[in-house]
């Protein structure tokens, strides 16, 4: 056995996925703040803005989609894209396809413009396609949620095949395919796979942000799709937030300008590659014969407890022991059916982000999580 | 007669409220951005923030307004707060009072989050209160929009009188008071009057923004309320945003640290006070006659042209010669009414906001205004 728990003090916490707060580029980004403000566009920057963003961003973001500018609206971070896109593409009671398990806040954003929200079963290279077939023939979603890279919070990415279906079977029943694409760059081993909108751009949404590769706090997010579905909803957040916050998007322009994206992206890598490679050891070390997804990139592993673990108000148990865990249930859009198919239920479904975490943290973190729920 | 229109050969914009360019801070926010990142809380403005803003700010502004600091929420900018309050506030089909005229993106808001939306007449010292009382015989609104100080877009001060008989209606008939208070602070004469908050705390929430005062690029916003509004208020907004944009909010902290904030005040007057005299004495010059409230600060001062003038198709034939004008009907919550009551059309609502433009530019933008509505 290793050191025990009682060698760390503090509470260790599997909650949000947050970046290492070593890894936020204080320097680099008030370079490039002070850089927007003294050149040009400082004024630009501090007046009402247009146009569903900073315009140059915005090309920026049309080159490396290979889109027209007009496809791109950047927001106040991605959440809030999604809401307004639901608000756009949503009437009251339509039908809304997440995986299941999904990110919490996206179904809770879903459901809250009034959307009946069906979780499609998540194997561990992605959505189960027969499933989803089966879903399709008692419905036909407005739109359907993925997050094929890493996925929050299961860790999973989608593989090329399940990829290739998914574009398919949004154009056989016309429904959109929004695509949350936040960690795809955090690839920390294994090759990078197409993105569903280089499959079926038509059909595509792709919404990611710079919440994970340079800054939350800035809230900068951008939204990709076709023109017919763009066009309205840049009308709309305009009528919603008036005007976007543009110093931090001139700012992540100028991260890019100079190179300091990629070399940031580099240490990201760098220091996110050990903790999850230290989170994975730590699974099969303290909890044996789990099956999960090994992650390639991203902030995520998540764990399905065995039917014969002890998780009984497992969070409470967890809280008083210095363990901080999210609740499962939140990650499954439809409880129901969580219940009655045994391979996924929200009560045994553990999400463990690393990144934020040291090595030690994530070791003496998954030793205290296997000591609460041994049977 | 003075020179011709033709000394002027660009656009002449009467269209939106928004700062002169040359008022905007850029080396003064600049070094705000920087001390900030550079200073103790650099890391936490890059990270994920809570608590419906950077709670400092949040303390800031609890200490003007006399408030706690969990009756405060900073976010996007005030239009969103309004967005989401509504959201909080109104089931489809509740009714929602504005002054009429009132602000059209206020109006649009309300509207598109279900509300019904009935404009209460305004006169030169505030709205109507007969006529509010009237309304209030028909229907229990949930709330009352009112720009209390230099209204968005009449110019209007609403008198101590009526702000007291406003407080007392809100009182007796169980509706809230939501105070948009953006251009308060922008006096350029006269003296300060009390907010509806300092007569009536609980059945008021005032919000308000930076965007007139220091930049509305940075996007930020305030809400002050009772704390069972504002409470569930932060629940939705972290919902909707998932975090505030911390940096832009850390350096309006630092810039009233810095007496930045009463320095750029007191320019920001000296800049508009001579242009809101320029643009009165236009009207009396080239319009006289006609009846307008003459405000002592803020953005707009807003015209009815006379029955007898020649108003139609105004914003096209404007346009034609470099004059652009906002269309009059939408500050006008309830077209049907606006059309019964003669004192207030939209079809003969012009507004002038004069803050952007120079006092050359807004006499020769009125001279081609009285020559296009001669009848």
């Amino acid at each position: 056995m290793q050191k025990t728990t009682s060698s760390i003090s503090n509470n260790i916490s599997f909650t949000r996925g947050v970046p290492a707060l070593e890894a936020l580029p204080t320097t680099l980004f008030s370079e490039c703040l002070q850089a927007v403000l003294a050149g040009p566009d400082g004024k630009t920057v501090l007046q009402y803005g247009h146009n569903g963003g900073y315009v140059p961003l915005k090309q920026l973001l049309a080159e490396q989609y290979h889109v027209d500018v007009d496809q791109v609206l950047i927001g106040n971070g991605s959440l809030h894209l999604q809401d307004m896109l639901t608000a756009q593409l949503v009437q009251t009671g339509d039908v809304v396809f997440t995986e299941q398990p999904s990110y919490d806040r996206a179904i809770k954003t879903f459901r809250r413009r009034g959307a009946k929200v069906i979780g499609i079963p998540l194997a561990l290279d992605g959505v189960d396609i027969t499933a989803l077939e089966e879903a399709l023939a008692r419905y036909t979603p407005r739109f359907m949620y993925i997050v094929p890279d890493f996925q929050n919070p299961a860790g999973v990415t989608t593989s090329r095949e399940k990829r290739q279906a998914l574009a398919q079977l949004a154009e056989k029943h016309g429904f959109y395919l929004v695509e949350d694409v936040p960690y795809r760059t955090l690839r920390y081993s294994g090759k990078t796979l197409p993105l569903l909108r280089e499959l079926n751009p038509e059909r595509t949404i792709t919404v990611s942000s710079y919440s994970k590769l340079i800054s939350p706090g800035i809230r900068v997010g951008y939204l990709i799709g076709p023109r017919d579905i763009v066009k309205p909803l840049i009308a709309l957040a305009e009528d919603t937030t008036l005007a976007p916050v543009l110093p931090t998007q001139a700012a992540v322009l100028e991260f890019h300008k100079r190179g300091y994206f990629e070399r940031n992206l580099e240490s990201l890598k760098q220091l996110y590659a050990p903790r999850l490679q230290a989170m994975i050891s730590a699974i099969k070390t303290y909890l044996p014969g789990i099956d999960f997804a090994e992650p390639e990139g991203g902030f995520f592993v998540s764990i399905t407890l065995p039917q014969e673990s002890n998780y009984q108000h497992l969070l409470q148990r967890a809280k008083e022991q210095g363990l901080l865990l999210t609740d499962g249930n939140g990650f499954f859009a439809d409880h129901l059916n969580a219940q009655a198919n045994q391979a996924h239920t929200g009560d045994r479904f553990v999400r463990l982000p690393f990144c934020a975490l040291t090595p030690q943290e994530i070791e003496a973190g998954m030793q205290r999580l296997a000591e609460l729920v041994r049977a």
